[in-house]
C-alpha cells in the first residue's frame, strides 16, 4: 500500500501586485507583492500525492482527468522538492527514486481567473514537502510552478518579496500577520459573466516588461512606498489606509496593461461598472467602506469589513440583477438585508442588465495548507473524485 | 448695417495626447502635443460675429439658441482680442467699445465627443481676429477657450508648445506641416454608439494631475521623446513611425487616466475591440496600415493612407454590422470593395451586435480657419440657421 499524503492549499489575491519578471525561467518577480490567502472552507486546491516502489512512472490527474507530467513546471517543482529532501537528509535515497502519482482538484471553476494556478501550485508543492518529510520554507519552490503561489505557502497576509540574488533563492514568500490578526475581514468575490478571451499573465507580462514605459517608474518609485505603506496598514488594521492602497494598485496594474503594445485589457464595462458603484458607495458613506482589485481577468475581489457585508450585498444585487437570486451567494452565510432606498436615491443607481455578475462569492481571510485525511488517491495510487464544485 | 465676419474652423485630432495643465486659469499644459486638423468640407464649426454700434449687449447663439455670455472662457477670448486690437492699433478705440453678436454651429453632433470645443473656439477667435484686422498669431487667445482648440487655429500637423512662461505667452501652436504636405493620409471617425456618462476633460485632468503617480513620468520622459520622434515622422511621411507612436501615446493617455483615482475610463468594450481589429489587421497585413486614437471618449480615430480606406471599410462593416448600411459612412467618397474572405478566415473575427458603432465619418487633412460670405447673423445681427448636420 502505498504513502499518500494530502493537502488543501489557499487561493490568493494581491493588494500590491506582482506584474512584471526580472527573470523568465526562475520565476523572479520585478517588484514586491502583497497579499491576502482565503478561507480554504470556502475556496480551496486539493491535492494528493503518493509514492511507491512499484509506480511505473509519475502520473497527475487533474480534476480526475489525466495530464502529462512533462509540464517544465512541474518537473521544476518536483525536482526542487527532491533535491531539498536530499540536503536536508529527510528521506532515504532509494524512496526518493520511487515514482509519484498526483491527483488535483478545485473546487472552483478553473478558468474563471480565480488564481487556480496560485492555490494549485502551492497545494502541490506543499504535499510533496510533507511527503518528503521537509520542515524548510518551500514557497521559493512553489513560486517555480506559479508565481503567486509562493505567496498561497502562508495564511493571513503575506509578502513576496522579490529578492535580488539571480539564482532566486532570496525570492520568498513571508507572512505578514497570521489569519487570526484582523478577524473582521471579508472578501466578496464577484464573478463576472461573458469573460472575453483573455492574454495570460505569463504572455501579459512579457509584452509589459518588453514595451510599456510607465513600468519601470511603477517599480521604481510606487511599489516599495506601497508596499511598505500597506504592511503598515495590515499591521495596525487601518482599513482605510488599506483600501485605498489597494484599489490604487489595482488601477496602476491596469494602466500599466494598457500602456503595453499590443495594449493588454482584462478590466470590460462591467468591472469599470463595479469600480464606479464601490466609489459612489464609498463616497455616500463618507469614508472608505469597500476596496475592490481586479487581477488579470474582468472578475472583482472586494475587501471590507464584517458588519458592512449585508449593506454591500445588498447594494450589488440591486445594480446587478440576477435571473437565480437563490444561487447568487456561495461561501460564508451572510444576514438578509434589504436594500436601503436612501441610499439608491442619492446614488443614482440604475441597475444593469441581468446577470452581468454570474455570482458571488463570499470568504474571509483563513490558513496557509493543511493537511487532511480524506484522499484523492485510492490506496492503489489511482484518483478518486470526490470534491464538491462552488 | 452691421460689420459681419464669417468664418469655418476645423477640428482638431491629436496624436501626442494633452493630458493636465500647468495653470487652471490660462489653460497651459503640462506637456507639448500634436495633432492633425481636418477638412472643414466634412466637419467644421462656421461662426458669425458682428459689432455695431447700436447693438445694446453681447449675444452669443449657439446652433440657433441664444446662451449666456458670461462664460469666462468666453469673455477671456473676447477680451484678450480687444486687448491685442488695442496694442496692434488695427481699430479705431471707439469700435472696440461696440458690443458683440456672435452665432456658432457645428455640422456634427456637440456632445458626440468630436472635439466641438476646439473647433468652436477656433473659430470664435478667428472670427472675432478677422473683425478687429488682427493680423498675429491667435492661437494663444483661441487656447483660452479650450486647449486643444489653439491646434485648430492652423491646418496640416500641428504642435502645441507648451511653453514655459507663467503668463502662457510662450504657449501657442505652430504648424509642422501644412495641409498638402502628406495627400494621402486619411482618417475615419468611428462614433461609437451608446457612450456612458464621461467624466469631463477639465474635471478629468484635474484628478489626474492631483493623484496618477505615473503622469509625471509621462510628461517627463515619454511625451518629448515621442513628440521629436512624431515630428520627425510627419516630416518624412513614415506612415510605419506615425502610427506606432500615436498608438502608444493613445494608449498612454488612457492609462493614465485609468491610474488615476477615482480612475477615468473613456474607453469602453466596443473601443478595446476597435483596438484589437487594428492590430489584427496590421498583423495580418505584415505591416502597420491603421492607426487608432481615442481622445476623451469611446469613438476612434483611425488613421490610414487613402489606398486602404475600402478595405479597412469592408472589414468595419463586417465586424460591426449597421442596420442602416446606406447611411454608414458619411463625408468623402469612398469606393465599395467586398471584405476580402481570406482576412476574414485569418482573423478570426466575428461580427458584433448590430450597430456597436453608429457610423463613420471619412475625411482628410485640411486647412485652418477660413472666412466665408455666407453668414449666420443678418444684416441686424440676428441669428440665422442653414448648416447641414452631417
Amino acid at each position: 500500500m502505498s504513502n499518500i499524503v494530502t493537502v488543501i492549499a489557499p487561493v490568493n489575491i494581491a493588494v500590491i501586485k506582482y506584474w512584471g519578471k526580472r527573470d523568465e525561467k526562475l520565476i523572479l518577480p520585478l517588484n514586491d507583492s502583497v497579499s491576502a490567502t482565503f478561507d480554504t472552507s470556502v475556496m480551496c486546491a486539493k491535492t494528493s500525492v503518493s509514492t511507491h516502489p512499484d509506480f511505473v512512472e509519475d502520473q497527475i490527474w487533474l480534476n480526475g482527468k489525466e495530464e502529462s507530467f512533462s509540464n517544465p513546471r512541474l518537473q521544476n517543482c518536483l525536482r526542487e522538492i527532491k533535491s531539498r529532501a536530499v540536503a536536508e537528509k529527510t528521506i532515504a535515497e532509494d524512496v526518493l527514486s520511487w515514482k509519484v502519482h498526483v491527483s488535483s482538484e478545485n473546487n472552483f471553476p478553473t478558468a474563471a481567473g480565480l488564481a487556480s494556478s496560485a492555490a494549485g501550485y502551492a497545494c502541490l508543492v506543499s504535499a510533496l514537502a510533507k511527503l518528503y518529510k521537509i520542515k524548510s520554507d518551500v514557497s521559493s519552490i512553489a513560486r517555480l510552478g506559479s508565481g503567486s503561489a509562493c505567496r498561497s505557502v502562508y495564511g493571513g497576509f503575506v509578502r513576496w518579496h522579490a529578492g535580488s540574488k539571480p539564482d532566486g533563492s532570496d525570492s520568498i514568500a513571508t507572512q505578514i500577520a497570521d489569519s487570526n490578526h484582523w478577524p473582521e475581514m471579508r472578501v466578496l468575490v464577484l464573478v463576472v459573466g461573458n469573460t472575453q478571451k483573455k492574454v495570460s499573465s505569463t504572455v501579459g507580462m512579457k509584452i509589459s516588461s518588453e514595451t510599456s514605459e510607465l513600468l519601470k517608474h511603477r517599480i521604481q518609485h510606487c511599489v516599495p512606498q506601497r508596499t511598505e505603506r500597506i504592511i503598515e496598514a495590515i499591521k495596525n488594521k487601518d482599513f482605510y489606509k488599506f483600501a485605498e492602497i489597494t484599489m490604487k494598485d489595482s488601477n496602476q496594474f491596469h494602466a500599466i496593461c494598457l500602456d503595453s503594445y499590443p495594449p493588454i485589457v482584462y478590466m470590460t464595462d462591467i468591472s469599470h461598472s463595479i469600480v464606479d458603484l464601490i466609489h459612489k458607495y464609498n463616497d455616500f458613506s463618507g469614508e472608505t467602506k469597500v476596496a475592490y482589485t481586479f487581477d488579470a481577468g474582468s472578475n472583482a475581489c472586494l475587501y471590507l469589513l464584517k458588519h458592512d457585508v449585508p449593506k454591500v450585498i445588498s447594494l450589488i444585487k440591486y445594480a446587478f440583477p440576477s435571473t437565480s437570486p437563490e444561487n447568487f451567494i456561495t461561501g460564508l452565510s451572510v444576514a438578509k438585508e434589504e436594500i436601503n432606498t436612501d441610499i439608491l436615491s442619492k446614488l443614482c443607481i440604475e441597475p444593469m442588465g441581468m446577470d452581468m455578475i454570474k455570482y458571488i462569492i463570499h470568504t474571509k481571510i483563513g490558513e496557509g495548507p493543511t493537511e487532511i485525511d480524506s484522499h484523492l488517491l485510492d490506496s492503489n495510487g489511482l484518483p478518486v473524485s470526490e470534491i464538491n464544485k462552488i
